[in-house]
């Protein structure tokens, strides 16, 4: 898969590791249509490629992301005013624009690596509401939250209503969206939004280690597979959904190399080596799920 | 609209907050049929009056809510025992009685404003219940919490089984259900059921303080549509049913002068006047459901 | 009822209060299919005892349960490998085996009695997941967590997606799971895993002391219903669906003996003598729902 020139964000992998940055530092890493399509592309990359086993998501120079970019001012979110904009057509299903926003964390909500958000500074707008389908969110001291969606006029956006109540509950869900306050770290901390607080030159290191803990034990099928477990079937109206699915999966992974092995390692207490792979060997039962279509 | 005469209840609009107070305090406040149909008739009222930008909800006296009202005995939960009595007639369905309980709690659940409950003090049964599709709970140092319904005989009613475990998770409420255990502000602020707790002189002030930060800052129209975002999306199979929703809020409200407003205060650093009102700018596409009946 | 032979697990009753023991020390309590068969036996008898109002499940010697019993090695995870094995063909369905955990935690998901997990020790794959549909965890100082699948090549099984994230919320969940890791009682606690942590030695009376609070004080047909709405509802899509069961709940309830007795005691300031049973006076609404069936 061959990845567009990339303009508003950079892309490494190194030892296992995909590091995604947010790369508009002069605009605080404001969010804008070139950054929504090479955020689909690179998700598509970390997918495809077996050498990423995680990825870790961050923001170049003081800020995650500001927000949406404001730089056209109070037309910013109106797209009559924008009509003829072919970011903003590609984006048209029938008389409706499908909110950009939420094409990035529904591509993330699908990912079949971990991803971790090093939060390392102000996260706004889509800033904040683009994290929540990330699996871990960990914060510098300087990190700064807002849902500030009804101060703009507008709404919480990104299918966060869906995904922040799962993440803080809805008690804090509706503090956030409802007030549309800034709040800091801690305050993200004590309900649960980001997993930790560092120092910001500890945040890095800190997204490594926990990326490093999961590529250097786990075989990256199961991972795969664990991951749109937990967040599809917590959805699921009855714990049978959950089970129909584990069955398949304990009978499919444990005839495969990776099962043999990690019970042997296991025993004979060494390292294990897991032969399969995300690009060639998910099981014939996924995905379980019909994806639901825009309408 | 006209509100009934009220009996068991005060109301009063002030800057922008509504106060609603269950007011009879020589009965600790308990809950009778006259009392849901004033609170019914109330939140029609908060969602059609423009003034009313938050809704505050408090006891007078020492109490909250001391649970349904037992004055007549054994009985109380026996509807054929009370047979011809107008106010449970009112709420048959074919060969059901509908739970009195759960018409407030399904009511605020739907209510257009945000929701503040200021626990003065006990709140047991259906006052303990009735909170439960606030948006917030604010407890003062004297409150006292207990979903006594098996210690009664009867069991958890008002949809308190939808709601409880949102805000609290499993465990603490299957504790709290099963027990029936009376407990305090403290542990009630420990798991998450109150966001703050508060000295019984500071409690209404702490809850007037964030009903202004709403009220002062953010658009109404905006504020409806996030409220019900939150509270409905949380419940949807996938997170497509809140990109849907998110797809088309974000297109009206974008070309809303609310946006424009939002978007040109907050670059000319001045607090935003947003001119759309909930009685008359609610978007085409909302309400987005179709609500279920009762059967 | 007729029990059988217990040979991996131990089995008692005691003042209300049943205690299963899982019961091969010498394997640290691993889980094989004639505990999966002994499990299902013991919670159908808990359910049918009207003498059991609480279940107690714990480990005998230092562990809870250490998870699947390897001793088949590389293969254990491998139904191929084991064809013609009784026990496993006992859960095929065309050709899918179902997981044994599931069988398990489905069961525990549907029983009529509280049931409260004093976590003594280390407590591994099974060891963890089977815990996840009990109401309450209680962990010794001693105790230890691994939901280690994917360090098995294999994955989360026992319905773990659907019932860990409503445990701890979706960030511990897919922390827990794609890590793989071991972790001690404190951060069970810290994330809500765990009710509460005890020295060895405190943990069964402190477990005890939590069943007496409910076998003492609450009426058995109410606790049955109120473990079922709690655990089904909060999977609804709408409070609606807890209301009409609310309705009918509240009406069967409210003309029985026991809300009469419940509300009488309470006026008179005694303790409540509750006289229906759970065998033979649950309300016609009960069951309410159809199960799901494995497909």
């Amino acid at each position: 898969m061959a990845l567009p020139e990339l303009e508003t964000t950079q892309y490494e992998v190194k030892d296992g590791i995909a590091t995604i940055t947010l790369n508009r530092p002069e605009k605080l890493n404001a969010y804008n249509a070139k950054m929504r399509e090479e955020l689909l592309a690179l998700f598509d990359e970390t997918d495809a490629d077996d050498n990423v086993r995680v990825v870790v998501i961050t923001g170049a120079g003081r800020a995650f992301c500001a927000g949406a970019d404001l730089s056209s001012g109070g037309g910013t979110f109106d797209r009559k005013a924008q009509s003829g904009n072919l970011s903003r057509e590609s984006l048209r299903v029938g008389d409706v624009y499908r909110d950009g926003g939420g094409t990035n964390t529904l591509r993330i909500y699908q990912s079949l690596k971990p991803v971790i958000g090093a939060i390392n500074g102000p996260a706004v707008g889509i800033g904040a509401t683009m994290q929540l389908p990330m699996d871990f969110r960990m914060a510098s001291t300087t990190a700064r939250f807002g849902f500030v969606f009804v101060r703009r006029g507008i709404t919480p956006e990104a299918a966060s209503s869906w995904f922040l109540p799962r993440l803080v509950g809805m008690q804090t869900a509706v503090e956030w969206t409802m007030t549309g306050r800034i709040f800091g770290a801690d305050e993200a901390l004590k309900h649960g939004l980001v997993r930790s607080v560092h120092e910001p030159d500890e945040l890095l290191p800190a997204a490594y280690e926990l990326a490093r803990e999961i590529a250097d034990n786990t075989a990256p099928v199961s991972v795969a597979l664990a991951r749109q477990m937990m967040w599809r079937m917590s959805a699921a109206p009855h714990p049978m959904y959950a089970h129909r699915i584990d069955s398949r999966s304990i009978q499919a992974r444990g005839e495969s190399a990776d099962a043999h092995e990690g019970v042997t390692s296991f025993l004979e207490k060494r390292p294990a080596e897991f032969p399969n792979k995300v690009s060639t060997d998910m099981p014939e039962f996924f995905p379980w799920w019909e994806e639901p279509v825009f309408e």
